[in-house]
């Protein structure tokens, strides 16, 4: 999934240029290469898709030029999760009814990419022989109110597969004190948005949930792998609910799993999440860019990788960010204010 | 003069394009190309001279195209204003004998150039007709102390110009309660580096109180206007002592005048000069650029003149200044240590 806007890093991520296209780390790689990356030794080039918005189909083109073009889903505008998934679910399985499915978002940071293939080719083994929807549930290390919780039933393991437990409930972006509560518990996880499925269960859960947007796709089935495919997506796609998969799947299904895991994940939602996984200096500075120095500072994110030189003196909790002749200097506290900061007058 | 560094500025000034080369206020015009205009009605551009460093000779030529190109006298090294104001007055003596002159830096700011104007006229008026040596003194409006002060002796103005007077004598850079002293005391100006003089006075004066000085442009004399000019100087100019007019003639000789005046001038030497002179917000805010957004700002000088868009947010007392892909964040306070944040480790 590639169509997010990335509104709230910029003037890193800008609606031209939103964060998964970008070298976010400073590494080289961009946060869809990297999503890419972790999935080798997972998956082929030629079974990879992206479904992103249709502004952005070349910038995927440029990034993953390993992946077929025509796996490459153009929306024609942002309908959230639900029908994303199930456009390239019911075209996937048009092709391949045995398909066995991993989805994920691609700007998201993922440190520890072994421990990621482990849990995704245990999970994958699972759902290839059962109708389960398997979420990856990302053990909590602190009470982040930025994520949606998923609470597990500990007591329950799969017989077949004892790292997945069934799933309780599907729990909204938690306030402080329920987030404290939530980390004590420890059968609370964060959500990560990564689902493992086969197609199969994924079509049906639409079918059964959201007839609406399955009728839709249904409809298309004549159309893919065609010349009219472009055009009539852009036609109907419109049509679907603008509902995103936990709320369209998640928290009506019944036979929903989660799969416990620790790989160092992170949604990179905001500013302060990269400052909380990337190294830190002494001064708990994170710096990203080819030149930048931190004279009298703290608790700061700079974030330069095109500027030449950056010099940052007597900063405390702030973030400096520039990107493609655009600068933003705030408060990290104050990060959530960045659209309205943004917004023309 | 336009040969200076302009290390204070950095990263709107570097030594590749030092700020006398740039439009450091925003409006459109250099800050060399705003001395040239300040003079328009005092000095034909067939008699502008300017002397820079070598490296900088093409940036002159661009800028100020109505200057002969043979009037664009290029230092091969840095030796301070005294071999600077002896090069031209040499050459500029042996086309004129009689030339009246005005030397000004190119990297200050007048914010009233009428009056500036008129204090030029009337000085040139003056040294037409005498051989004083006449410094602009510029009225103190608070007692600063980043500038030289020159003290007068109000009691004998000159009887062929009613606002010229005596100087008793040259004051280095004061201490803060000197400055104060000095505010108070009304006949304490600021050395402004402008002066007026013909140029047998000062070709005389440099003559007795910097006769080596002396010696090195007599030699030049043959060369002056000839192929062999520039290959001459850059053997001969690195020879010259590196020295400021101040402590070459003015702290030396006798008869130096002052002209009391008042026209918004300022050396630009720190940014926080800048703030003082230019326009602010409510909240004593500078924005040079043309898209800066200060929120829950105050006190700040915000300078992006190549930034599609900057935004900051709760500053107070900062400097941020973007330039050619370098960017500047520092407390205003700490200013002086620029140099210092910017030196390579």
């Amino acid at each position: 999934m590639a169509g997010g806007v990335g509104s709230r890093f910029w003037p890193m991520s800008t609606p031209d240029m939103p964060k998964q296209f970008i070298d976010v780390l400073g590494c080289g790689r961009t946060l869809i290469q990297l999503a890419y990356d972790r999935f080798q030794g997972i998956c082929q080039p030629e079974n990879f898709w992206v479904v992103t918005s249709a502004k952005y189909g070349d910038l995927v083109k440029e990034q993953l030029p390993e992946i077929p073009d025509d796996h490459i889903l153009l929306e024609p505008c942002r309908r959230n999760t639900a029908p994303c998934i199930a456009y390239v679910s019911w075209k996937i399985k048009a092709k391949n009814p045995r398909a066995n499915i991993v989805v994920a978002p691609s700007d998201h940071i993922v440190m520890d990419n072994r421990e990621f293939a482990r849990v995704v080719l245990s999970a994958l083994k699972f759902t290839a022989d059962s109708d389960a929807i398997v979420t990856l549930g990302m053990k909590a290390t602190r009470p982040e109110t930025g994520y949606g919780y998923i609470e597990a039933d500990l007591s329950m393991a799969c017989p077949s597969n004892k790292e997945i437990y069934r799933v309780d409930s599907f729990r909204e972006k938690p306030s402080l004190p329920t987030a404290q509560r939530y980390l004590q518990k420890k059968n609370y996880f964060w959500n990560a948005g990564i689902f493992v499925w086969n197609v199969s269960t994924i079509v049906n859960a639409l079918r059964v949930y959201q007839p609406k947007i399955g009728e839709i796709f249904e409809r298309m089935l004549p159309y893919f792998y065609t010349d009219k495919e472009q055009s009539m997506i852009d036609e109907s796609f419109p049509q679907c609910e603008n509902i995103s998969i936990d709320y369209a799947i998640m928290e009506k299904a019944d036979e929903i799993y989660v799969f416990p895991a620790s790989f160092g994940w992170s949604d990179l939602g905001t500013w302060g999440s990269l400052h909380e996984n990337m190294h830190r200096d002494a001064y708990d500075n994170l710096s990203v860019g080819p030149n930048i120095r931190l004279i009298d500072s703290r608790n700061c994110v700079v974030h330069a990788l095109q500027e030449k030189k950056v010099v940052v003196q007597g900063l405390d909790g702030y973030l400096v960010a520039e990107n493609n002749d655009m600068l933003l200097v705030c408060r990290l506290s104050e990060e959530q204010r960045i659209g309205e900061f943004t917004k023309e007058d």
